[in-house]
């Protein structure tokens, strides 16, 4: 599929927009061509990203989660049970209305979400304190009818790979508790990927339809917005009490259980390859890159000594457990390396006559575009450290550039300029009144309280002049 | 979860239906009690074993397939391009008609399979002889709107594991050749699970709407119904022409495409659960089981001893990666051996003060009951010797259930007489007509041509009596 984009060129990363479909395209991730608004192709070199990104987020949940896996459709009378829910979602949900030429009894709503398909099992499934904590996760499509732009990975009409967890517990603290390391697990999840991200406790006015309350994680993308990529709730037992799901407590008395449900999407997706990639396309962490060694022989003389030792370099950083590729196709070397750069291969090793002669090979990483010398001898160690060096380096850099991009700021003037590059850090009462018009006076959105930062300072509202001791970030957003 | 099930009573399995229901509910594979018709519930035990039976299936097809992912709603135009494709399916679609409050302009169709959303995309994907064979397939939902009897893992309004491959070739003969690889691919798959599955061509009326022929794979349940448990479809150029796949071939000419799909959904859970299940409950081949072997403490005095021995045999059977469950919970151990037979854990190994004093620990195998008595120092080898032991026995019994209920006829009446106990081998001129005549007159269905089977024999239809060399399986059918 590659033949046709050969050698396509990816506009700078300076205007973002356009170096991000080019990548999806030309890097083989999404194709958006098919004709449903809001709906793309994973290509399969995407949907291998895919795999390696939610086998990360499996492995970290499978220490105490169960998978399951719940119908798509939701029958409307469930769907419509929890009011402040419904409200949230109406004018985004999708209908069945027909099966074959036949009208449907019973409206049939696509998930948008999960909580009306699962909770009404939860109640058949939780009878006693010694079924608690139940915590279950899926990983599915969902829907939503957006009205706004749509954008691959980011703004969907079908999300296809919505991981959302429900835990259900005794008590409200222990589903706070939940929600606490909900965000610790997504922060470490994110953290392997390379990219470092913001919790922040959203708001009153955005927090999920139903929950008591919402702690979610942002990264920046490279334009200077936020992208909201995971999002802990806790739901008290406000959806206890409408699916009623009780248990028999210790002394034997029926109770209403408490909730939270935390989700992540393919927008993970969306911020590895925006935050990582460059210029000549992906950059990938080894750790999730489909292939994690491209080795390139140069031939002139001697090819049989030297896709011997090629072969030989495959084979040993096979056995090791590492991902490896040897392109000896007819294309000329500068053509290789643009194809595997494009593809974000992490390390590229080439091997011709003189590195023989040397029993050695030059190593090429991708996010520096460093080059070395390294012996044959000791290549799978080589490798193996580097991938560590690497992916340390990712966060690094990943983190010193967001750290340069959050900005103290004391006035609304202050803050509208400082949204233009990234976050602002801005103090703020807590009145509803003076966020909302916050909001709407620098055209950015509080993004919420950060959870991870002690505030020991004490500020001004820079709306109504009110002391406080609390600070929000403030970002243009996705 | 299990608590509120304990110790149910599974119906004895001479009583399939009944035996089926009681299974997967009580030994937690799906919940039926999902408030839309034929739309289930996975519980979680019953998802851990779907991800290793789709793991074998992953990984046989990952050695030339590409895993990949496409959109589940289908514009209306594109459903209705291929008209005998469209005649099978559209009692059966689902429509989506609303977003949110607003009726759609483009009517979409949830896939009931893929087609029509894939070769819109090929077409696009595939220009070039080089592009040629192309090798995707993926794991999705599907849906149905099935008005007859449904039923979990077999009949499905929502069918939540689908994997369907899409191949492109450039000539009939390839696409011939793959029809015949994607056989064999499941029979492979089908062996993993300890399956024996009959190949047969699809009589021309059975066929797939749209492909040139099919060839498909049976298993025999318990109750003498054959199950479709993977089917096969040579397409030819039929769709390719339909949605306009040309490739440039090495005269640069422009070749319409030729074609292949093929798919098997969780029946083949069905098929497993339902082949080796007894009445205590579940059966599995260690390959698949979520646990491998659990062991019991059996403990009055030394405790600590007991304690210490199991937890060495855990450790040392979880390095050999062997998945291990100790109950040390306060059940009866009688209690305890209902709850793990149930969960067709293929080894239980129960270590008392007894067994401690003679070095020696009791294997008991979950398929035959054998216990055994086997020393401590080789218990890894023990265990890891009768694993291929028990998958082996698990197929060997399969095939011989099945081989006994293969029947050579040669009258109708001979044929409504074996049907009713499992799969009736009988002689076919080819004549479509004797054909639906045999259908009819025996209340059951013609499979198809066993093409795993070679005929020396000359046979006479028992319909016209006209002398043909062919046999057609005829069976009762889910
Ligand atoms: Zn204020
Ligand atoms: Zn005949």
């Amino acid at each position: 599929m590659a033949e046709q984009e050969k050698e396509a060129t990816l506009p700078s990363k300076e205007n973002f927009s356009e170096w991000y479909n080019g990548m999806l395209q030309i890097a083989e991730i999404m194709d958006v061509r098919y004709p449903v608004k809001g709906s793309y192709v994973w290509y399969p070199f995407g949907f291998s990203i895919r795999r390696n990104v939610y086998d990360i987020i499996r492995g970290l949940l499978d220490k105490d989660h169960q998978e399951t896996l719940f119908p798509l459709l939701i029958p409307e009378n469930e769907f419509m049970k929890e009011a402040e829910h419904i409200k949230g979602f109406e004018e985004e949900v999708y209908w069945v209305l027909n099966g074959g030429t036949t009208p449907l009894d019973v409206k049939l709503a696509l998930r948008p979400t999960s909580e009306t398909a699962i909770y009404p099992m939860y109640r058949l499934w939780v009878r006693s304190h010694a079924d608690l904590p139940l915590k279950l996760y899926q990983i599915v499509n969902t829907f939503r009818y957006e009205t706004k732009h749509t954008r691959p990975l980011i703004r969907l009409r079908e999300i296809t790979s919505f991981k959302e967890a429900h835990t259900v517990h005794a008590t409200w603290d222990e589903a706070a508790s939940q929600v606490e390391e909900a965000i610790r697990l997504y922060i470490e999840f994110y953290k392997r990927l390379a990219i470092p991200v913001l919790p922040s406790k959203r708001p009153s006015w955005d927090k999920f339809p139903g929950a008591d309350y919402t702690i979610a994680v942002d990264s920046l993308m490279p334009d200077g917005k936020t992208l909201q990529v995971g999002t802990a709730h806790h739901l008290g037992d406000n959806f206890a009490k409408t699916f009623d799901i009780k248990y028999e407590d210790v002394d034997g008395e029926q109770v209403y259980a408490h909730q939270t449900c935390y989700g992540v999407s393919e927008r993970c997706i969306a911020t590895l390859l925006s935050t990582h990639g460059d210029d000549k396309g992906l950059v990938l962490p080894p750790e999730v890159a489909p292939t994690q060694v491209v080795i390139i022989p140069i031939i002139f003389k001697e090819p049989e000594a030297v896709l011997n030792a090629c072969n030989d370099v495959k084979a040993e950083l096979e056995a090791a457990g590492v991902r490896v590729t040897i392109d000896d196709s007819d294309k000329r070397p500068g053509s290789k390396y643009y194809k595997w750069e494009m593809k974000g291969v992490p390390l590229r090793i080439e091997i011709g006559p003189r590195d023989l002669k040397n029993e050695a090979a030059m190593l090429a990483r991708r996010d520096t575009g460093e080059k070395e010398q390294v012996p044959l001898a000791s290549i799978k160690d080589e490798v193996l450290s580097r991938f560590k060096i690497i992916q340390t380096s990712l966060l690094e850099k990943a983190t010193s550039e967001l750290n340069e991009r959050i900005f103290d700021c004391s006035t609304v003037d202050d803050v509208k300029e400082k949204v233009q590059d990234g976050i602002a850090l801005v103090p703020w009462c807590g009145e509803e009144k003076c966020g909302l018009d916050l909001d709407e006076q620098v055209g950015a959105g509080i993004l919420g309280i950060p959870t991870d930062m002690d505030e020991d300072g004490t500020y001004k509202c820079p709306i109504c002049s009110k002391e406080t001791r609390t600070r929000v970030y403030v970002a243009r957003t996705y």
